[in-house]
C-alpha cells in the first residue's frame, strides 16, 4: 500500500469564500503515482469544508445567501463568541456544508461524474488556512 | 490491497426520491471478495446524495417536507438558475443531505449498526443518474 | 494492509449531547500500530453524529439551540413519530451535522490542525448506542 500527503495553503481576502481546488487535487494525485485507492480532502480548520459541487458562481452566491439566511454571522448571537471569537456561525455553517470529501482513485485519476469539481469552502476568512490531502491506495 | 469498483444506475418519476440501495451495495461487496477495508458510496452528480438512515417512509417525507420548507424549489429564488436550470435549490439540498458514506468492511460484510440502510437521495430527478462504489482493502 | 475494528459504548443521561471522543480515537489508532492511512469513526445508530469540531461549550450550546429552532423537538410534527417513535426531529438532525469523519493517519498520529477535536453528538440519547472505529493503512 502507498501513500501519500500534501497540504494546500490559503488566505482568503473576505470572511466567505469559495476556492475551486479540484487541479490542485489532480496535481496530488498524480504526485503520488496511485492508481487505484481512496482520496480524502479534508480542512485542518474547524470553521472551513471541503465539497464537491458545481463551479459556477450564481450557485457560490446562492450558497453564501441561504447560509447567512439560516445561520447569521451576527457576533451577538452565539455563546461560542463570548470566548472573544467572532465566528460562532462559521462553526456551524461549516457543518452544514460538511466538512471533508472521500474521492474514489480509479486508474490513476478521480473517478468523478461529468460535474463534479472539489471546493474549499472558507466561512472565517482573512487568515492562513490549510487543506490537507490524504491519498491512499497502489 | 484489492479494490473493487460499480456504478448504479437511476432514473426517477419524481423529482425528489428516496431509494433503498443497501441490498445493491451489499451484492458489490460479495462481488469484491474483499473482507476487511473501506466502502465508499457516492452519487456522481451533485444534485443527489449519499446517505445512512431509517428504512421507514414516514421519515422519508420529514426529509422532504423539511427540505422543501428550508429550502423551497420555486426557480425564481436562486442566481443558478439564471444559467437556465431551474434546479438551484437541489445543490443546496445535496449539501444538507450529504454527498457520500464511507462504510467499514468487516467479515466480509457491511459493518452496520441494527438499522443502518443505504440510501440513493434525488434531489432533481427524471433523468438518468448513477451512484459509484469503490471498494478498497483485501 | 492492516486493519483495525473497535466499538464504543454511551449511554447519555440527556436527549441531546455532545461528548469528546478525541482521546479515545487515539487510544484506538496505538493500540492498531497502524502508521499511514484512513481512520473511521462513525456511529452505529441513525440518530447519532460524529463529526469534528471546537472543544468548547458555549459553541455546543450554539449547536443544540440552533438544531433546536430549525428541528424542534416537538413529536407531533413528524410523520415518523407516527411509528410509535417520538425521534424523528433526531434523524434530521442527525443528518444536518453529518453522520461519519474519515480522519488522515500520518506518521502513527491523527493528522490533525490545531483545533480539530472529534466528538459523537447524541440526539436521541438516555439509551445504549454504539460509535464504530474502523482504521485501514500499514
Amino acid at each position: 500500500m502507498k501513500s501519500y500527503r500534501k497540504e494546500l495553503w490559503f488566505e482568503t481576502s473576505t470572511r466567505i469564500a469559495f476556492i475551486n481546488i479540484t487541479s490542485r487535487v489532480k496535481e496530488a494525485l498524480r504526485e503520488s503515482g496511485i492508481n487505484e485507492g481512496l482520496c480524502l480532502v479534508s480542512p485542518m480548520h474547524i470553521t472551513a469544508s471541503v465539497f464537491i459541487n458545481d463551479n459556477e458562481s450564481g450557485l457560490h452566491r446562492d450558497y453564501e445567501r441561504w447560509l447567512e439566511e439560516k445561520v447569521p454571522h451576527d457576533p451577538s448571537l452565539y455563546e461560542h463568541n463570548r470566548t472573544g471569537e467572532e465566528n460562532g456561525d462559521a462553526h456551524i455553517k461549516r457543518q452544514l456544508m460538511g466538512r471533508e470529501v472521500v474521492i474514489a482513485v480509479t486508474g490513476g485519476s478521480l473517478d468523478f461524474g461529468p460535474w463534479e469539481e472539489v471546493f474549499y469552502g472558507e466561512f472565517d476568512g482573512c487568515r492562513k488556512k490549510r487543506v490537507l490531502i490524504k491519498i491512499i491506495g497502489e
